[in-house]
């Protein structure tokens, strides 16, 4: 191979609405179709790397100017990208007014610098599968090489619908869930296929009393195995400590109960439960002040928000030197990340919980074989790059959508979708409870 | 390429040992010789890596074992390491009697830890070197690319003699160093010479006064460069505290003046220089507490005893995020070392200060071609792998003086070098003055 043959010749943007199920959070219900971004990028040498990230209007904007500026550039050369994104976001009015970008509320506090590092990471797993495809290696021997042959998941239990409001979306055969009874029935389904062993519920959705009923039946169905609850920031510090007193004995930790470093530090400092978070610490800047006062026990990591890959792998050294622990977050994805999440959780040493995936909620995929769960694990595959293959005609199917969407959907609005059913919802303050 | 070829056919290690100047520190001299381990990692597909590091009998020990276990490894298979490593050292009485392993006294606490990292990081260039030649890229863009073509290295002045006691050792042509105008002189050369623009003076050696006059000196030879002072420690917090206020004016850091992370706190507390340190940090399980407490503003990375490039950039996303300087230390080491370290250098975005090196005290190489500073810097060389070629004829001849030594230079010692003008001599302990 000469170096040459890593030279980016072309990248291509596929932005897709992908089937997504009636799932409910703090903020509101899942839209009946999420944007997606399919990057392809492809070398002068003929191999073509795939990247995923989130594929709403405002990271398109930037993923169009910063995919020109790639060409021409090695695939290697992942160390220009923050370089190159800020240069495209300095013209990009969606990103310099950092107090006017919505990255998404369940996300913590909304920042350029997240949107911009939710793009490139996009394109870095695209620059890392097309490397690996070329040089015979798998992602994760670019990253340092696998340090487990198996990557565990968790269950992510939803209260949900059965079906959007309005006939919307694709149908799906899960049945609603909105009680305990209906939320152990969802956990108990995706045990039996999926042989996941640990279980996370998406909280925030109703009152404290009724979700701690819900954690306790999961409890009582699989004694002993690991259980999570993550409401979103929606609770008091007070509500926070009363629930975390409530499911001390099983929970493995209690993810996000309160909004913001200050309350999360001040339920830390009195309970026994780690807390997790994808929300308090979600970039660089934010983990000094939360480290020092012990504000978070478990980061879970998210390499589209985190920057990457490579990122993710700071973050998870960061977190060793600190004693904090490390696990995965999820939104919405489709198997292109879910590779990418397998191979970098693969090189992390101290990844001591089961990762999140939305995956098993996920009907529709672009690629020609879906990623298998087997014994709640994916096994971490030697195949080059990521190991996944793009399905033209999926891909073309999805566009399609996208292409023909009266723009309704080409934003993710869980506000907006909760108000179809109910006109007058909007996304609560928080402390909610 | 196929990804056989990444496959690990041969390590041969290589002991030598090579002529260095009489450079004084606080714990006594150099030796005439310094032993150094030089490496080579020979891939199925004929690639082969070098990579250097200490060559003291217990890194020898390690080392020998651990070129056992990677063969039939690949060479991309870098998390590994630590575990083979780890492994190796469960066998040997060196490492696990971590009280009894001496790894040298100006790099701080002495761990078993820090000497197998140490082993394993010459392993890592040397896989690294050899993963780059087999697929035509240079080391830096292994590590994501370079954000810089060139790394600025700092004049390291030392203290020294004319030449070592007895007769011993390589004669060369500089001058003895022992008051300021021998400092100047010395410094005024180097920067002739190699284009030096910062310089960095090794205390530690005369009293406070005499080496605060040296550097007074070097402010008016130099006006407006920046200018380091590192006694290794050998300072109490009070005359710390004196010589930062006498010369913080001209100081861009005051290195290790007082010895551990309580001392180094209580300086930092009571002083605006920032303090930098290879001694107080010295390993990841190190930082915490240090940084917590603010008692370093500069991490002086090392890729030998931080456990390789890799473990570098994450030692120095963690320093970026934590708000603590990085810049970068120096033992004696040869051209394989120095490419390395410029490889590794040129990818940290976040590198603001130059490099120490000793290489210009160092008359003899292993490499068909010495590298060169022009205006004090490295340039970043794109050829694949580090760019560096060995030659095997001054690598025979110095692993022959390695050979035919009585045993007195195969472990490095300050002191005892020392002893040979100064038969009472102990290295002092600490804090000195
Ligand atoms: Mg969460
Ligand atoms: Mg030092």
């Amino acid at each position: 191979m000469t170096r040459a043959e890593l030279t980016i010749a072309e990248v291509r943007l596929t932005p897709i609405l992908v089937a997504d199920p009636p799932l409910l959070n703090t903020q509101g219900v899942h839209q009946p179709y999420t944007p997606r971004l399919i990057i392809e990028v492809v070398t002068e040498g003929g191999a073509t790397g795939l990247g995923e990230t989130y594929g709403d209007t405002k990271y398109l904007d930037i993923a169009g100017p910063l995919a020109e500026m790639m060409r021409g550039r090695s695939v290697t050369d992942l160390n220009a990208l923050p370089g190159l994104a800020a240069e495209v976001c300095g013209d990009s009015p969606a990103a310099t007014a950092a107090g006017a970008v919505d990255v998404g509320g369940l996300r913590g506090v909304q920042t350029a610098d997240k949107l911009r590092l939710s793009v490139l990471s996009g394109f870095e797993v695209a620059c890392l599968d097309a490397w690996g495809r070329a040089t015979g290696l798998p992602v994760h021997a670019l990253l340092g090489g696998k340090v487990r042959d198996r990557v565990d998941y968790s269950a992510y239990l939803f209260y949900r619908w059965a079906e959007h409001p309005g006939g919307r979306g694709e149908p799906d055969d899960w049945a609603a869930a909105t009680d305990p009874a209906g939320v152990v029935a969802q956990a108990r389904r995706l045990a039996d296929t999926y042989g996941f062993r640990s279980f996370k519920l998406k909280g925030g959705v109703y009152e404290p009393a009724e979700e701690i009923a819900a954690v306790r039946a999961l409890a009582e169905e699989f004694p002993g195995q690991p259980l999570r609850l993550d409401p979103n920031g929606a609770w008091s510090v007070e509500t926070s400590l009363k629930v975390a007193d409530e499911l001390e004995d099983v929970l493995e930790y209690l993810e996000d109960p309160a909004s913001g470093t200050d309350r999360m530090a001040q339920v830390a400092a009195r309970t026994e439960i780690p807390l997790a978070t994808n929300m308090c610490v979600t970039t660089f800047d934010e983990i000094a002040e939360a480290f020092t006062r012990g504000a978070v026990q478990v980061v879970l990591s998210d390499h589209h928000y985190w920057g990457g890959l490579r990122n993710t792998r700071e973050l998870a050294a960061i977190c060793r030197t600190f004693g904090v622990g490390v696990s995965m977050h999820s939104n919405t994805h489709l198997g292109i990340s879910l590779a990418a999440m397998t191979h970098v959780a693969a090189t992390v040493p101290n990844l001591h919980h089961a990762c999140d995936s939305h995956y098993p909620w996920q009907t529709e995929d672009v690629l020609t074989e879906r990623l298998a769960f087997d014994g709640g694990a994916v096994a971490v595959t030697d195949t080059p790059g990521l190991g996944v293959e793009l399905d033209r005609d999926r891909l073309a199917a999805l566009h399609r959508r996208w292409l023909d969407d009266d723009g309704s959907q080409r934003d993710r609005d869980d506000a907006a979708a909760m108000r179809v059913a109910h006109p007058e919802w909007t996304a609560p303050a928080v402390p909610r409870w």
